[in-house]
């Protein structure tokens, strides 16, 4: 399919070059803000309660990830999403971890429940634990993984939780509960190098600040740009240490005329 | 002019291994602690204020760095900079975001207002945010940005806090409230990395730490030193992943020879 | 001496992937991540009270480093100590500035007296530390720096706590109390970048997963891996900023021929 509007949105990021606002994990901090640096937005990081407001007033986008919470954090984040819905700035969720332990399950599920999520954004077995354990409480079956199952997954999940879901894999399926776009983009190479997942949730959120109109639109951007730029860096660089470095040169460097040459992206039928 | 001097202050850093005390950020601690390594400084980072006073009477020097703050942290800076004070240890600060949110301000105000910082490390935004405020209580005009006004607040951050102000931006000023000396090192390209500021403003205490008698020194001395490091690995890399491994590279490469080749440092006039 | 052994712990590990859950300083968080991905075992971080048993239940081993401490963090490591040892799940211990500060000394004594660290990673001076404060309650003579000394100080903290004791230097010595094993991979490089010895003691870590009834093995194919690819990066890079970089490419790519290659470990008499 054409992907032009892919090479047109990043464009428009990086000649407005978004403050995005980040609440995320001790472990992929550097690497998200190095991420947003690369594409060409503006990272903060701030997750003090008494400055949360003043913050997410000048972000444009604010992004939520629970890689490494307590009770301190959450709390902040619960009201950094307070907030983010006020203001009508869009938010990102990454639900790191949720399904194996009760805590991040509950922390994103309360953080969705608000209703102030524009985009969600993990891998299958995150996805389908919010999903089972919300329809635990709504009547939802829960989904176990097939074939074809993270696309059922990404659809019901934005049905259920009234946003965009992005559930990545080998494929990355994004729904909003209508439409939904299959991405192949990536290489395996991502999974040996840590916060790779953080990264392209932080990025959607800089696109998602850009063009807040359309959640379903920047999830596929992010998926798709950071999917190539991935594999640009592994045709460069075959191990992991240099791979990753190779990865934020190629976050800088990858254009609209690299996108439309090596986007893997189509819109499937629910 | 001649910058013989700053060889010879890194030859000494390097001789000497200063033990360099760090309250930071969580987005920058890994890069500082890395830059301070490649100079050739011994870095620390502790923040539990039970071992502060065993912590920096070990040390040569203290940095702080406001970037992610929250009570706890807040807590420990302040203790941090008393102590650092009683114990004639001198103190770099770098008040991130200050401007932004009254929380970053007031942190950084409270901790100027002890008179025991030696070196302010910060951009044009901050440093003219912590001044305007202060000068609300003391009269002081507040500065806007336009030609020749980074030099200017430079100057009067270090007259009113009675320290050397550096003001980093495209042209760097550092004075004391008597001299300036402006530095014209670096690249764009460190606007790509997270936490370049705070690399520099740690090997500012780095730099300091052997000569405590001579802040100003210090300060120019990290600047030109770390804007010709940029300098040089944006040379061999002109994509950020890349260059920031190369600048790594070349804070340890670096020597008085290319020092004096290289460095763009002069005094100014009030 | 015949390594083969060495070789093929890594080949298990790489087979079984297993799951290292860290609760460790915030400096290295994702450098250990990374060594963790590269050497082809699954990271988590979780310091959270309340969800630490349910990940140490699907953990493989349990990696506690005290490089930053706070009493949120020391109650979270007591209690992760305690759930491990129920749970029979293998702990490695990096007491990151023991010596330095009370608080460092105390609080890695306090994990070592609950009897179910299975490894202990430091360097001689926290060693020696940890022996001699645990000594002044114990009747042990204090071990003071010389020929021969860390040789010594292993075999002695070894029996003392009753676990396997690697204390790593220029020759790494490693003992169980009757064994020891001298290790002389590596390179000075090493120093330059932060978080080295928290990576080799996070890669013990996954060592021990896979093999926790010889904690002995684990901890000298750690080091033995590690120090080779150490070299090997150092090889292909002279300077720390790439030195770190092809480290993670090293891990990645060291396999059982090049350990038996390069490999230089011996038994020692006690």
């Amino acid at each position: 399919m054409n992907v032009e509007w892919v090479g047109e949105a990043l464009e428009k990021l990086r000649k407005r070059r978004p403050l995005v606002h980040n609440i995320t994990n001790f472990v992929v901090m550097n690497t998200t803000a190095n991420a947003l640096l690369a594409i060409g937005a503006s990272p903060v990081m701030a997750h003090a309660e008494e400055e949360l407001e003043e913050m997410i007033k000048i972000a444009d986008a604010v992004v939520i990830n629970i890689g490494t919470l307590d009770r301190q954090w959450i709390s902040s984040m619960e009201k950094a999403v307070k907030i983010a819905g006020e203001l009508e700035k869009p938010i990102v969720l990454d639900p790191v971890g949720a399904g194996a332990t009760i805590l991040r399950t509950k922390t994103a599920l309360k953080l969705l429940e608000s209703g102030n999520v524009s985009i969600l954004r993990g891998n299958f077995g995150e996805i389908s634990a919010l999903l089972g354990e919300h329809g635990k409480t709504r009547g939802v079956d829960s989904i176990t993984y097939e074939e074809g199952a993270a696309k059922r997954l990404a659809f019901r999940a934005a049905e259920e939780f009234g946003l965009v879901a992005a559930v990545t894999g080998e494929t990355d399926y994004v729904s909003d509960g209508k439409r939904i776009y299959a991405i192949e983009n990536g290489t395996p190479m991502l999974g040996r190098v840590t916060g790779t997942g953080c990264m392209v949730t932080a990025i959607t959120g800089a696109f998602v600040a850009v063009d807040v109109e359309k959640p379903l639109m920047a999830a596929v951007s992010a998926l798709v740009v950071f999917g190539i730029a991935a594999e640009k860096a592994n045709e460069e660089a075959e191990y992991p240490g240099s791979f990753h470095v190779k990865l934020y040169d190629w976050l800088y460097r990858i254009d609209g005329e690299l996108i439309n040459k090596r986007a893997k992206v189509r819109k499937v039928e629910p």
